[in-house]
């Protein structure tokens, strides 16, 4: 038995009255019947956010039709707004280097079909998972990188992800830095797992930071990428407790169990629309 | 400054099309500005469920008239309501033996006006906190309880209860098995922190059954009191990591912050009205 | 770089006075430098326990002089004890049935070099996971059990397991009940990792169990497998929070991921000799 | 049955051969028996550490005896050592501000008898909490602290805390920093909570600076005070889960119960002499 097809409307507009009443309104004069609805309102900026998850088969219209009719309500609100379908899937290129943990972890969750997502193609700067990658039938491309050629190598790597006509890039412990360009174009659609509870432990080696500064939790953050290193907008955290005895390849250890952790419950929050990225904070509709 | 004084609104009813519709019609046209608002549907029983959060301020008319103005709409979709305000404070009924920590920390949040709530007065079958409870400026009622005397104990506590006026009994450890009676009296209103992780370690000397048992953590649950011993629907839970080395004598240290932190949790839901008991189980609307 | 290689020797004995000082007066008479050393006495039965890893390197003895030269020493105490060597990988049959969570992630450490472990092979009642066992370079058998079949399935199986000389064998969401002369027979060196927080929700769907008791935190339990069902001794368990709003099917989902945690966890302990089964319990000497 | 005296002996020294034989030895020889031991060895600088705890009435010498004869011992290993005695009480002086969450927990404790400590006074710049120690029947200070009276009030503290012949201040939410001349003259005897997850968030109103930065947990933080700002070593942490929804006076009062949790956890540490510090780190032995 599968889940049931859903549309997923997501938007934020000035927060003001009549909002909820309007669009609630709008669904049920559709016939629509809503499984999950969440709201909040920041307050300081007078926002107000939506997200609502409706049944396919309870609407009287397609979808098409239901974007074509929401128009009219979302501009005399000054809605930024999206209507998703479940029976589309997002279309996810996903970034590795040479550590197994993110890899392993996504392939066996696209495997069970546990995440809402297609894998288009993998891009690595190595070969070590080409084999494992396309046992899963998944496209694998080798792009390496080197401090000369790193131009390129990106102009290569955004134009697979085009041509894939990917939604999303994962970067599951790919351990370079993007371009300015790259994040910039792809704003919002770019999501790292960082190996500290950021904001501590910026940059490079952050389990060696940590063992000098002798803290007794060690985290990863789940974020999207944005053209300032480690500063974009935070979507899932965790940590896990360690000791005195810990050496730093034991928090590196420890690390990986929370940084896929975190990465798979960041992505689904992502690939189900439960995400919604406000100045450099995120709303996240659990 | 203060927290501004808010009404709200929590429901449950037979699931249809509409409901959040007409209800938020129903606020919008009286001016009210919701700030928090929560669904959910149990899908099994076909029941949906609400809560919203209204600020007192923005609506135009009184609590009294917006009560009187929802009856009818309520009727009509078959609903069981309440509209509290958060101006009128529960009343909440202290039981308390001989351990300290959940009556230490219960009076630390009330000094700190950090619960919405009043304490009438506090009820125990031992002396032990008279002298604290009375520094605090709130009554202190000594009911011993004996194999012999319970009925008539118990009969003096609902005494006490019902002359306070109180709203709420919270048994902060009090060690004591209430009565059938009592506790289909205050049905939904009495809420107890058990010492384990339920439905592991029913009854009595929870953490000598968890040592026994091995297990590698332990916890507390706040839940209802019903008549069926440690069996009713549970509001919070959590747990803390214990291992080999830890005594029972160390598992009731532990055991103690994590029965206070669950109980100030739990009680915290309850008074600002985020609860909902739906057969054995609760809606916590976080 | 890697681990240098290292001897662990486990003992346990009626606790006296002296111990410590006789064994470690006895490794230091061969030089031997110690980096990691645990003790735990169980008063009420008056055991105790010790752990102590050696550096090969340190040692002016071979490990079979080690051991040779401990024996008389162990026997004065009464201990039951054990020397193993880091350069002795422990040899582990996987048995698998159609849930990825387990075997990817069990894959992906051994992959990674991340548990000191070899795989001769892993055993399935199902064909699912062939393809990815095989691609690691791991045989792959495949065993159908049916209520007819069982006595020659499991016979199969030991056969396997015998002819593999293997030391372990993991039940990674195996989903079959273990004979009793099969549980008998690998006492101890059979690990399964059950889907609930023990003691609660014993034998099947402990997840549906767990939804129906509206409990707000599940969680998995690895243990050693007996002849009773789910009453082994306990090696680790974890929890994660649930709310009203989660179905029995994102139960399953967030299972899987302490599942997997809590299973690489305990079958880590094992690995390095970190457990002791004391009873119906474990000292775990982390 | 309250817990038997004990001995604790704890020890740190350049790291060799033998020093557990030694020591163990040394024990052993007087009758002494060891109902906890706890070794660590820091590889980067070759140093050992040790904590034992020896049953008072198993050794056949007083403890001015086993110091005076452990003394040559620990000369030839370099040993910076004490030996600590259950039956002497640590006494704590407590500084508090206007914030319950912290004194109101330790108060609890102390009542329970649940910390191994003598409060001979607790010292405020607020007279908030006189009525509230007082009717412990402790001591109270109101010592108030201006911009212009800082160094005679830090004196007047200063000679309080050396009447009381106090071993240790604790900062339970005290809300000033102390003085560089403070921090030196009692360094390793001044523990802070600290109300955020360090390294992040440094200096004032760290939850602003928390909800800011749009992280998914907040914590804190227990530490000893040095001349630089919550750069100390840091004793013990925690966190605890927020999300968008909450504002900054729900990050404080949930942080409130993460402090004091922190707090009365390193305390206890401290207490117990578990802890050691090393340059800038410490070893917990837990």
């Amino acid at each position: 038995m599968s889940d049931p097809r859903t549309y997923t409307l997501t938007l934020s507009c000035p927060d003001r009255l009549g909002i909820v009443a309007a669009v609630s309104q709008f669904v049920t004069a559709r016939g629509g019947w809503i499984i999950e609805a969440n709201h909040h309102a920041e307050q300081e900026d007078n926002v107000f956010f939506m997200r609502q998850v409706i049944l396919a088969d309870s609407l009287n219209c397609s979808v098409a039709q239901l974007r074509a009719a929401f128009e009219p309500l979302a501009k005399s609100f000054g809605m930024t707004w999206s209507i998703s379908d479940s029976a589309v899937k997002k279309r996810m290129v996903v970034m590795v280097s040479k550590q197994e943990h993110c890899i392993y972890d996504l392939l066996g969750r696209w495997h069970a079909g546990e995440l809402p997502v297609d894998i288009p193609c993998v891009i690595s700067n190595h070969e070590t998972f080409r084999g494992l990658v396309e046992w899963h039938g998944i496209p694998f491309h080798h792009v390496p990188v080197t401090p000369e050629n790193k131009p390129q190598a990106y102009r290569q790597v955004m134009d697979i992800f085009d041509t894939a006509q990917a939604d999303l890039m994962v970067l599951a412990r790919y351990m370079q830095v993007l371009s300015p360009e790259m994040c910039e174009r792809y704003a919002g659609r770019i999501i790292n797992i960082h190996h500290s509870f950021l904001p501590s432990f910026v940059g490079a080696k952050p389990y060696h930071q940590a063992h000098d500064r002798g803290v007794k939790l060690i985290g990863a953050t789940c974020h999207y990428v944005t053209a300032d290193l480690d500063q974009g907008p935070i979507i899932e955290q965790d940590v896990i407790r360690i000791d005195h005895s810990d050496l730093i390849s034991d928090l590196v250890r420890y690390g990986k169990d929370i940084e896929k952790a975190v990465l798979a419950r960041g992505l689904r929050f992502h690939l189900e629309d439960r995400v919604i990225v406000h100045k450099n904070k995120t709303i996240v509709f659990r």
